[in-house]
């Protein structure tokens, strides 16, 4: 069913060039929409055009070419992605003005040159935003006139780039992932740094030695910390849900063409036809659009939040603001950043041994999305900054008094947390289940539930323990890590709800949109499953039953869709680069050119010579074990 | 607490070195029992005796020495690989003669080199195992004289190494993991091979091109293939137990020496001492200690199916034995191989950014644990093989007539199933839940109801869809997939409890074995709590949470005992070449003194001058977003 317009066909048409026919025209065919329609509604033509744009030069770039089954070397791979770095500076994507107007483009940029190479857009971020963010919110004007060189100074010589007397900087070596990218350690031993370079935005320490801050209150001193905090897990979470995005793509295109066994002898189905692997693969699939979703809105509540810094805002919608969005990507960074390693490690699985070959590219996302689970804080640690926001509304909850209110409403349920918790779950067929409200209600029973008990937990701990170090840290596991999980999975699933039942969604998406919404909500509730039981929520067979069917009737729905779906948020064939996962769906042939262009493919190994001489006398080989 | 009486000191003292006093000693003097005791108990003097002699042959040959943080280009690994297999060749650690009178010795050989690098055993294990044993166990007489040049006859010319003409071979390029070992590819056009090449042991062709078998019956030639197929497949799940060792190894003395936070501002505490960290790490140390048990024992189990191969014997219960074993090596494969994978994992992210640093080597052991999940059967296919095996009894369960007999009883419970269905959780205390036989009821109970709506959702899905291969298809997911799993873990849990309670255990070592065993129940049970609730064995919040408690309970009576577990199983420093996780805990010093000796670590790269040339003119860089 296509539902395009004529003339929507027309402004496409430069924009989203037409897929080339093959094995997975079929699938194209059986989808419930125009992918066209999907890409052009999930982002604005000027974004369309700027990821074109970049994408192309890159492409026509020979510096940007890579050619599959060659081993680089470590040091060639860091030259290569610092050269490519500067050619990124060079071209110049983004002027700052353009920053200006649509702040998005830096993101967009970023996750352009990741879905490329995650070392160079590390490398490219890190310069731009992270080094120069950080001085620029944390120093002062002082600081605008050296912010050229401050990278170099101090440190190493710029001319020769030998360090400075005293300073000592060396490599630390090769890492899981991301090893474009080259991670250094410095030590100083006696050396002096001038007092301008102090960043005195927040504390300053006059000339004879006193601390002085524009904040009285430490409290606001930290809340006005905490926005700049922030700025790198939010994100951190669009660049997760890229790899999710792109490992998604790899799986469900390869799954659509990868046939084996069949009903019959005579012809064999693609694996995308078996219910196990639809219910590997799909739910990945809705949790790329549900999280890209969430990425998206919460990089402009952030935005909302700068502007607030910049203004120098400080009322309290501003430091409620500042809170609520710490609260959110605490959690929000875990939850993204799992989802996308986790899927990845499932999308590797689920190719098979294709997926464990390096050029198919599903072991480069899985490794370069792994640090995300760790840097900007350890998932696992950042989650208790959610739970203690969450327990820090425990008592006006309790005490009926003052409202739960935020600005961006992420905790407003909680108003009715005394009617939720009485709550049960009402639905008795699968039918029921396939509208998304049934997961999100289970969702707020969830977290009002975990949020009782987390507080039980902690009081009962602090009774127990010596001091509160040790009671909040007893109240973790089973307690405040999963209320966090399931605050942030909520807040996920009631923003994709909303969204997708706006009336301002088309009419022609809105049917598979929501189907992504459910099965994102269902799956992601199934984890919490013994926890509703637990909490009499659930009870008896049929809940845990009807839950279960429904995500693999939404599986099954969705599988048709699978393909059109992967094409509305994969980036072009040069970009995705992987072999078994083009566009045209040649699997096979791809593969094999992809093979046979390696280096030295066909030849003997150089040391050949070795394997023929001196061989060693060993004892009979037949083992009958 | 010390118990080892003098004369095991003495006779130790040779095997097992003492450990260097350091950072870990602290948990070593809280302990429970003596690590020497226990890996005297967990192996006997000769294996002990066995490793030490490959270990200290390896580290005492330049040849196997490895720098850290140096970089091997692909071809050099490789061919680095082929020489110290090479190697391993010429130290024959293993006569034939060896072998026949302990067939441990071999698994325990190629796990001491996976231990050192799984390249090298993989290769070592190709070489002489699966490529010597397939022939053997398939080929006939004829074949023992051409065996030592078969591999390269046909299809490279055996002194140049060319491929001979109409063949095409060549690399398959760079892997996720094991690439020290090439992968290779191979085409045939129009190339006669000649007849006596044909493996006839089950099957041959007359020279009249007549089919003929010495079994009559196809299925008892299936039955005699299976033995072979399971081979793989036991020998990989040591394999596994390996990896997860080494990675909990490495976590559990990093978490031991690095220490964040405490409970005041003056001292900071091991990272072991937090429940959370805890939680996330001892589960795995346990698993290693109950799948490497049960690892051990069912490669003797193989061994007892290989006899009877090699005797012909053609008895009821050999058949039944191949079935046996087939059922639980196809759902011990998944079973194992995905811990050692999540293991692995989690192992890394518990080490923050010193587990994503290459050369503390976590990321090795995931990459090369990772293809363990896909070859000799895909984890999720195979497990459909036990599912079968499970569902077949169903009838004689039903009909009561025949009992569930198999020759190493693993399904002997089922006997019990109607009684067992009746039967509910009946532990009210944490404390009750700390004996394992609690564990082990519900997992008989949670068998036997997965079996029961298996077999039911099987009988729905025939007369509902179109045919038997859609039926199976559909009753996979939260069914057949979730029955074999339950019924592997429940296999391991019942050998290792009934080890762990065995008198013949030494009084000194059953309190940390039980409690080891316990955890690894309760925590593998915990992932099928909602199944517990939704089939009514547990009911309301207590059950539960009191599972939960004992996990987190247990987790802490194990942390002083876990440097000693993980001393009990490690490799000594060289081979498990990890800076973070050496025996002395000098966690900050090791891993110093490994980044310089890195490769020009303290250089400038050799393309520096790039650097400092052509500066490109960029934007104003500071942005404010």
């Amino acid at each position: 069913m296509i539902t395009a317009s004529k003339s929507d066909a027309v402004s496409q048409d430069g924009l989203l060039p037409d897929l080339p026919n093959g094995p997975l025209s079929e699938y194209r065919r059986k989808a419930s929409f125009n992918w066209k329609d999907m890409a052009m509604f999930l982002e604005d033509e000027d974004i369309i055009a700027f990821k074109n744009k970049i994408f192309s030069t890159l492409e026509s770039d020979p510096l940007f070419y890579r050619q599959p089954g060659v081993d680089l070397p470590l040091e060639k791979y860091r030259e290569l992605t610092f050269l490519r770095c500067k050619k990124i500076f060079e071209y110049n994507f983004l002027t700052f003005e353009a920053t200006m107007e649509k702040p998005q483009k830096m993101l967009v940029l970023i996750n352009c040159l990741g879905m490329y190479d995650w070392s160079l857009s590390t490398k490219y971020f890190l310069d731009t935003q992270v080094f120069g963010v950080a001085i620029g919110n944390t120093g002062s004007e002082r600081h605008e006139t050296i912010l050229h060189q401050t990278q170099n100074m101090e440190i190493r010589n710029p001319k020769t780039l030998l360090p400075m007397p005293g300073v000592m900087v060396g490599d630390i070596g090769r890492k899981l992932g991301q090893n474009g990218l080259d991670n250094g350690f410095a030590m100083f031993h006696n050396v002096r740094i001038p007092y301008e370079n102090l960043l005195n935005r927040t504390g300053d320490i006059s000339s004879s030695g006193n601390y002085t801050s524009a904040y009285k209150d430490p409290k606001q001193r930290l809340g006005a910390s905490l926005g700049t905090l922030s700025s790198g897990r939010v994100s951190i979470i669009s660049m997760v849900v890229t790899n999710l995005k792109l490992a998604i793509t790899i799986a469900i295109r390869f799954s659509a063409t990868r046939r084996q066994f069949g009903p019959t002898e005579k012809e064999e189905i693609p694996v995308l036809e078996y219910q196990l692997q639809q219910w590997r693969l799909i739910p990945y699939l809705a949790a790329a659009y549900a999280l890209d979703y969430f990425s998206v809105g919460f990089f402009f509540n952030l935005i909302e939040l700068q502007i607030g810094i910049l203004m120098k805002d400080r009322s309290p919608r501003q430091a409620e603001l500042g809170k609520e969005i710490h609260a959110l990507s605490c959690a929000g960074k875990p939850l993204a950043s799992w989802t996308a390693q986790h899927g990845a490690q499932e999308c590797r699985e689920a190719c098979g041994g294709h997926g464990f070959l390096a050029m198919n590219r599903l072991g480069d996302i899985r490794n370069d999305n792994d640090p995300n689970c760790t840097y900007e804080g350890d998932n696992n640690v950042l989650l208790q900054q959610t739970s203690n926001y969450l327990l820090g509304l425990v008592q006006s909850i309790h005490e009926d008094n003052a409202p739960c209110e935020s600005p961006l409403g992420s905790i407003h349920f909680l108003n009715d947390y005394k009617t939720i918790l009485k709550r049960k779950f009402t639905a008795s067929t699968i039918r029921e289940c396939l509208d998304c409200a049934v997961a999100l209600d289970a969702y707020k029973w969830l977290v009002c539930y975990l949020l009782r008990e987390s507080h039980d937990k902690l009081q009962q701990e602090k009774q127990r323990a010596a001091n509160d170090f040790d009671a909040r840290n007893n109240s973790q596991v089973y307690y405040c890590r999963s209320l966090a999980l399931a605050f942030i999975e909520h807040t996920v699933l009631q923003r994709y709800y909303d969204y997708t039942h706006d009336p301002s969604t088309p009419g022609s998406l809105q049917p598979v949109l929501k189907k992504l919404c459910c099965l994102y909500g269902l799956w992601s509730l199934n984890k919490h499953i013994a926890v509703l039981y637990q909490g009499g929520y659930f009870a008896g067979e049929l809940p845990g039953r009807i839950v279960q069917d429904a995500i693999l009737d939404l599986c099954a729905q969705l599988k048709d869709d699978a393909v059109s779906l992967v094409d509305a948020i994969a980036p072009p064939d040069f970009i995705l680069n992987s072999p078994i996962a083009k566009a045209d769906g040649e699997l096979y042939k791809n593969l094999w050119s992809a093979v046979l262009q390696g280096e030295k493919v066909l030849e003997r190994p150089s040391w050949w010579p070795e394997f023929c001489c001196n061989k060693p006398v060993i004892g009979k080989p037949r083992s009958q074990l």
